[in-house]
């Protein structure tokens, strides 16, 4: 069994910090962080939130061993009275995530954690692993999916995957964000996605002939055949011997698969010979590095394609691999008091949104999709009987007014005080929660080219406080 | 504790395929297959080959549990003959591979498996995730440190990969491959790279102000004392701050670190202050998705830069996340006889290059320098004595005899009937190995930009196979 303890999986100056709070007397402070991310991959206009699933198995699980206790001992910079606090340690604070699935735009929080500050620190990496790791892959499939525009979309990347982690979990992502099943078998042990596959080319190779490659196969499995047609040529001797087979043996139901060469002429004449034997009931499967591009080019070129195997473009988010997400102190506890906290930076887009806050996302009553999403402090609350005024939080003239409009929270209580108070909704419920969450969006944000900017707007009061921080802390201009 | 057993993270069609080998008599025929790759990622010169630790775990661990089994016969899919077979199972066959930080050309096989065909096709998946993934990422990090010519590269790219098993294999790879450490923990605990890191944002942010924060975090680490010195404004404030703690602490070594903001710029600024401040000691540790290219921009620009922190580009090897590598059936055993076998495609890269093969790599005596890899047939032997007619494979009137040379067997015996017969060299080992292996390189192969295509041939007696079974089969062009 490929294993190891996930608290071990750790930027070390975790471990560094959370000593040194231990030391200086400040690890028990209640600390706010944001989980946030500045920019979609592939300049897009939303991202899927994935990963609450495994960041929740983490945070019940987040305990240390004895051999990690003795290891960590070994590295000389810790101390006895953080090291001793390890053998019982359990995560005892409050977390607050957007369900899996969920679109999220950047800049506001996906999650945030309120605990003491050694907890807190400590969770950082392997939250961060696991958000950003899930949200890219579910972000970058959903846009595959959009782009086959209803035609299935199965993952097969496993074998391109980044370790073992990536595919299984890439997979998980993949099917939550609409693809319809994975080559991955362990995905379909672990979660019951749907795995799927049927022969490579060592099958066809191995037999002395394609004729009788295929004519085993489909002897054995008569429900599942999908025959790999370019071991050796696609129109002379693959689609010629799939349609011998098909019809010696009475097949009247299964595909070919083409993963070589021109797909789409290859899938128009491999369609033309296949409706011409009477067999458009044979559907066709294509793969071979594709992408979103690919298959939109596919799609305007009338390539005869029924379904795409993807693989190494989605399982590694290929033309944008990084989910930029990550996770910033924004507030600490004094006497009772939140006091909002800052990171300035030269970087604009590198200046972090302070204070303990709620996200709201506003839709329009009557189409149901989403106007704008309102990030506020904690303790402010929308009511949608008034009128609402928004302002964007970089150009602030630039104002609008929203009369009529429902509201709803993003973030929703995971953990309190280290229990686990929500109801994990299931793989299913998650993706036909997504696809209700793309359906919600406009189609000028879906755009894949330069989508419109959906707007994130702060409170009044939450813009009030963080310019009040940055004024405090010296404007990034004066840098230079 | 995070787990899975490995024979499951596996293409479903693996098993539909072994499910079949075994029930049409052909599960204990012995094949041979290769994994090889076509394209060097990021068009550089060559490859690094990593991965084959984690390839010998899983051949040794190689298990199926009573549940995997359960599961598997759910499926409706699978024979009770081969799936009794699996309650013993284990993997009895050979294998051949280029050691870990062994240079790898296109086309060359990196790993040889000849085993029953059963047996031989249901380790692809995995084998290829091991080799691709941890190959891919340790030819990326070789180039960011060929880039950094002498200066340290620390990874730190745990909180974006993708995944668990990406942070781990991802930094272990990266240390191969000559990173000096990494930020992540695990890896020091599993494989002893030196896991490296001091502070975060939130550190500085926890105090009332900058001062505070780097004085304590001194005083309890005076001998690790990497400041972080962009939270507010690295020239007006942190730099400052830390040139105060430094002297009123008295520390002599240590290091100030930037994040963020013009590191061209900021490096030589805070260089002359610390300077001019007595700190000549102090080294300037810069981070923020940094890469091979924009190191060299660095350098050009005259950053003063003692050490890199690189993340999220190196872990996800950013530029070109993808090292394409391929199992494919090359033979079969019938009668005692190895009948070469070939996939043929329209894509000519992807006609495969048949038979059970052998890869001598050949050196320049005088200067130990690599000049060509020959791919021969099994039996075929090279007598240095004698001159060497080499020809470039595709351009076959390209000839170069070879009048002097030595000649290294690059595929080592890993496992015999399924025994372990390598003795695994070590991370520290490897490392070096890999320093060797790149030092006997001509500077025009390890060019970023349109590096010298490296000879990679074929020997008479297998271009002669390879040709023959593809005129048998169709030419490719023959497709349209």
């Amino acid at each position: 069994m490929n294993q190891y303890n996930p608290a071990m999986l750790v930027d070390y100056y975790e471990y560094t910090m959370a000593n040194a709070y231990t030391l200086s007397g400040i690890g028990d402070s209640m600390v706010y962080f944001d989980m946030f991310f500045r920019d979609v991959p592939d300049k897009g206009g939303f991202a899927i939130a994935a990963g609450l699933d495994s960041l929740i198995k983490y945070i019940q699980e987040l305990h240390f061993t004895q051999e990690d206790i003795a290891f960590l001992r070994g590295k000389g910079a810790f101390s006895e009275q953080w090291l001793n606090s390890l053998s019982d340690f359990r995560f005892t604070g409050d977390i607050y995530a957007v369900p899996e699935g969920t679109v999220v735009f950047p800049g506001e929080p996906m999650v945030i954690v309120r605990a003491r500050a050694d907890q807190a620190q400590i969770i950082e990496t392997y939250l961060l692993i696991c958000m950003n790791h899930q949200s890219l892959i579910a972000t970058k499939a959903n846009r595959i999916v959009r782009a086959a525009g209803g035609r299935a979309v199965m993952e097969f990347g496993a074998r391109r995957a980044m370790g073992g982690d990536a595919a299984l979990y890439g997979a998980r992502a993949a099917y939550m964000a609409g693809c319809c099943g994975s080559s991955n078998l362990l995905v379909d042990q672990r979660f019951g996605v749907p795995s799927l596959g049927t022969m490579a080319h060592s099958w066809v190779q191995i037999f002395d002939d394609e004729y009788t490659a295929f004519r085993t196969y489909c002897s054995l499995y008569p429900d599942n055949a999908s025959l790999l047609v370019d071991t050796y040529n696609v129109m002379k001797s693959g689609v010629p011997n799939a349609i011998r087979v098909f019809k010696d043996l009475g097949i009247t139901s299964g595909s070919i698969r083409i993963d070589s060469g021109d797909i789409a002429y290859l899938s128009k004449k491999a369609r033309a010979m296949l409706d011409e034997a009477g067999m458009d009931w044979c559907r066709i499967v294509v793969s071979n590095s594709l992408d979103e591009q690919i298959i939109q080019e596919l799609t305007r070129a009338g390539a005869c394609v029924d379904s795409f195997g993807v693989g190494e473009r989605l399982i590694t988010a290929k033309s944008d691999p990084v989910f930029g997400g990550v996770y910033k102190l924004v507030a600490v506890e004094a006497d009772g008091l939140i006091i909002p906290k800052i990171k300035v930076s030269e970087n604009v887009a590198k200046i972090t949104t302070p204070h303990f806050k709620k996200v709201y996302r506003l839709y329009e009553p009557t189409t149901g999709k989403a106007i704008a999403d309102y990030i506020c402090v904690h303790d402010e609350t929308l009511d949608p009987a008034q009128p609402l005024e928004l302002f964007d939080p970089s150009y602030i003239w630039k104002r609008k007014t929203v009369q009529h409009y429902h509201a709803r929270e993003l973030l929703v209580p995971i953990f309190k005080d280290g229990r686990l108070v929500y109801d994990s909704p299931g793989i299913e419920s998650s993706r036909a929660y997504c696809q209700r969450e793309i359906e919600s969006l406009w189609d000028e944000v879906k755009r894949f080219e330069n989508p419109h900017t959906y707007y994130v707007d702060l409170s009044q009061k939450l813009w009030d406080i963080k310019n009040g921080l940055i004024e405090k802390n010296g404007r990034p201009g004066d840098q230079l």
